[in-house]
């Protein structure tokens, strides 16, 4: 249980109202700011106007997926009132306190840096990783579905990047039924996509795999489908690029060639919002607890 | 090949398109009306208008999936024209000649038995009823991706009927991480579920089953999913309905009580027609070569 922790969660969209959830069932002594768009709350929690007030013995501050934008605005999708991120409220923040958000831009990271406030990035830790990899991993069959005509079963698809996203996708299109040819850098990669029944092939002979793939996956973040691959992919092949933007696709030439080619970063909140948000609570809450048991330790 | 063997193939969607490119490889001798809308049809093949002389001679008489409405109509999704299947056509059909068609509709049905010319109903096959359920598990399970806010993974996931369709669905949801409560009416069924790993039980505890559902995949064609049933479900629960029109679930009641329920038939050539498309290709064409090949040997 939470009792007792001062929890001030602020913005977010569908997901933090799992954690909300969750920090409520945990009996957590929690402020939400952002949600004035909302006529109820899960735990009958109310909300509160952003002030410096509200980060005044805070436990822990929970912002959403992206932290903040680079001017210090957190995003709010169900408020229309502008959260701003000041020095002034991080002054407030007491020195055992913890700022939890996916990732940090660096306003966030300079914040936190200054006053001497951990921060967590839930998205850099790797069981969230590999858990949002399910909910990107159906995101991207969903997609794959929706923009063939053809099944997957039977089909030759080509995932590149057997990071935690691959691995999941890997899995995922080998059940459905689909070939699939594993683009890796590493032996060790190579060795778990053969195992796993998967083709795998060093990403450095590409070229030589692009003649008759129907859908290739991208995980990998830096330009990897340039217009030389997609010039020997066949025109009725399927691009979806997964990796953070930009991608790693050469979007302008696929187009050219009239190739369908999509970016779809951020799936899991878009795709499965509470299980997304589960995720995140899960962690967020173990965390807390973590910290306080680690606390009251050291004391 | 088919050099030489007469077939007439008539209307359609996207599907007969596959159907014409295999039988313009195997070099039959096709004639085909009802695609008037197209500027190009594979193999170079020319659009004829529908009159009795095409029915001269023809060794198979190819209709699409739902062959004609119950006035005789022909569906045609490449052409404006009315194209009306008529008893002077029918009687032009050579004795030894075939008519092929998804499905049958008494007014086709009649006309083949007053003529003498043998029928295959190509959905009532098991070979292609098993293939078609592929492209109807991806079909739902897209559906159900869409429709959730949570992952199919970990979800509970009820699928009512293991005949065809629900025996590949079932698979194709444990092999995504869900547990699967599969309802079946016969001991076998109830075996293979369990063998299969899913958790069997028998449809007449059915209201057992219902509180806990995040998503109910019907296959069966009678009314099963009932006012009852869904009363008993949670409202978050969503309801796919495969079976052919209407279904097998009380929509009226779904939709009074806020739960959602879609009824979904043929999704095979929605989702997937070149697969589809395929499916009924190779049937067709083995059955073509097949009655050539028997005809040959009697005479």
């Amino acid at each position: 249980m939470l009792t007792g922790v001062q929890v001030l969660l602020i913005g977010g969209d569908a997901r933090q109202l799992e954690v909300i959830r969750r920090l409520s069932e945990l009996n957590a002594s929690l402020t939400v700011s952002g949600f004035d768009g909302l006529r109820t709350l899960p735990g009958d929690i109310s909300n509160s106007e952003l002030r410096e007030e509200l980060f005044d013995k805070a436990d822990a501050v929970i912002l959403p997926a992206v932290g903040t934008d680079d001017a210090g605005l957190i995003p709010a999708a169900f408020s229309d009132s502008e959260l701003l991120l000041t020095d002034g409220m991080f002054s407030r923040i007491p020195k055992y306190g913890t700022v939890y958000a996916g990732m940090a831009r660096p306003y966030l990271k300079e914040l936190c840096q200054k006053h001497g406030i951990a921060l967590v990035e839930l998205f850099e830790r790797d069981d969230v990783a590999i858990l949002n990899s399910i909910p990107t991993a159906e995101g991207a069959v969903k997609m794959a579905i929706e923009h063939t005509d053809i099944t997957l079963h039977g089909s030759a698809c080509m995932v590149l990047g057997l990071g935690r996203t691959g691995l999941t996708l890997v899995r995922t299109l080998l059940a459905l039924g689909a070939q699939v040819y594993a683009g890796v850098h590493r032996p060790e990669h190579y060795a778990r996509a053969a195992e796993m029944g998967a083709k795998p092939f060093y990403t450095r002979d590409l070229q030589d795999y692009a003649a008759n793939i129907d859908l290739l996956f991208n995980t990998i973040p830096t330009m990897i489908v340039t217009a030389q691959m997609i010039a020997g992919m066949p025109s009725r092949a399927v691009i979806i690029d997964l990796a953070s933007k930009p991608g790693g696709t050469d979007f302008r030439f696929a187009e050219k060639r009239g190739l369908k080619a999509i970016l779809a970063p951020g799936l899991p909140g878009i795709v499965a919002p509470v299980t997304a948000g589960r995720i995140i609570a899960d962690c967020v809450t173990q965390l807390i607890l973590d910290d306080i048991s680690t606390r009251g330790n050291e004391q």
